[in-house]
């Protein structure tokens, strides 16, 4: 298939999760195609193999590549962690992730270099972000925590409240003891916990989305590589879900505060 | 593949959960084989469609008839709720699920005939249990409640303290409102939060854990059928799982109380 400007930008996260990346995306570059696959089949990817992990991602990316995407974004934190070199050998397009671009976001706003990261057991296990923000400034620290609640609150709607607000100051605990100046969020489905978790982490700690660096990162490729849509246009949006397309319709529309429409089930085996 | 009653009996659910069946199973029949699958490559089967939990159920339901099994426990709430006709129609061997013992154990046990259910999302939109309460005894009064964060909240370990607590109270607010007398834990992780359960509920609700009572169920269909194991031996024990073994064999043998070990790996498509 032929890749150009008019080419559609692939989103994939094991869930609705990444819609927050998908967000950022069309809220940047409204003139962009975009197409998003959520492996509903298979959510959370927390939990799973780095095998497993591995097998889902490069399954999805081929599929996305045979649509005709002119660039991959792995908007899942696990994902991102643990299947990035794959992905990158399963597809010819350009493929970015959402660690990059949270570390590098993180370390521009830290003041002292104490970098906390809150992400699902399998993100935290991998060690991605230390090593990302190592890479980047040597003389950083960093502290995770996984917090597997996190994701089963969000998609059960209890986003304020005392019960959100307890699990929160227990995960965070330790980070504050560390005293850490800035928070990565490290999972697509965080974002959505941020009042809670500025209020549990205090007013001095910087917390970080990476949906919005990893959208900008995106654009700067694009325009590198010449590859970015034509202006004053309004690109198109395809969902697929590898199932539940219904409960992806309504939960999506919530997430992104508009109707999402015309979900296709796309099953696949991995 | 020739049945006796040597052979073992397939247990399957969607995880880790399904071992509370297990262990009621190893106690009340220790000279029975069992082998037990969990589609850790799936799970939580909770939120996903009845398709797919047909699909998946009805693939290792094949898988453990395979191996020889004489008869096949579906320990899991959500596939006998949505996929119990499929399993049949997919194995030649008797099929037990877990809503009929558990709504039999109910209604022996409420002495008014006011009984709530609490289960997945996926159970509690079936309607199986109100179903199978009613064809017992149509003047019994059901109410159910979906409770999605019980799963995660027991995955985590989080099994006492003020979270797990707070979350118990908001779920059961509707079930003490309508006074219910009785309560099925209909999802096999439930029982492990039997105790902050029984203290939401208060002291006058009794609570029906639906794993001996399907053990009993399975005892009963054996000795039917003359395929009892031979008393005076120890059955074999034999854990499959569709992704993370080791992560299997550490929570498995937490829960079982014992060590799981030798968790073969078994990844399916379907």
């Amino acid at each position: 298939m032929r890749i150009s400007g008019r080419s559609p930008i692939g989103v994939f996260d094991s869930g609705l999760g990444g819609l927050t990346v998908f967000k950022a995306l069309a809220r940047l570059m409204p003139e962009e195609s975009l197409v998003y696959f959520g492996d509903t089949a298979h959510v959370p990817y927390g939990s799973k193999s780095p095998e497993a992990i591995a097998r889902f991602s490069t399954a999805i990316a081929r599929f996305l590549a045979s649509r005709g995407i002119k660039l991959l974004v792995v908007a899942c934190n696990t994902s991102s962690a643990w299947a990035l070199p794959a992905i990158r050998r399963a597809v010819k397009v350009p493929v970015i992730g959402v660690i990059e671009p949270g570390s590098r976001a993180a370390l521009a706003a830290s003041l002292r270099g104490r970098v906390g990261v809150i992400g699902t057991e399998a993100t935290v296990k991998s060690g991605a972000y230390p090593k990302a923000i190592k890479t980047l400034s040597p003389r950083a620290k960093t502290l995770s925590q996984a917090c597997p609640l996190f994701v089963p609150l969000v998609e059960e709607g209890w986003w304020t409240g005392d019960v959100v607000a307890a699990v929160a100051r227990r995960y965070t605990a330790p980070l504050r003891a560390a005293r850490v100046d800035t928070l990565i969020l490290g999972c697509t489905h965080y974002p959505y916990l941020k009042k809670v978790l500025a209020k549990a982490m205090g007013p001095r700690v910087r917390l970080i989305d990476s949906a919005d660096e990893t959208a900008r990162a995106t654009e700067r490729l694009l325009s590198e590589s010449g590859l970015r849509a034509p202006k004053g246009r309004r690109g198109s949006r395809e969902f697929y879900a590898s199932d539940a397309p219904e409960r992806f319709a309504r939960l999506g529309s919530r997430m992104l505060g508009g109707a999402v429409r015309r979900v296709k089930l796309h099953p696949f085996d991995a």
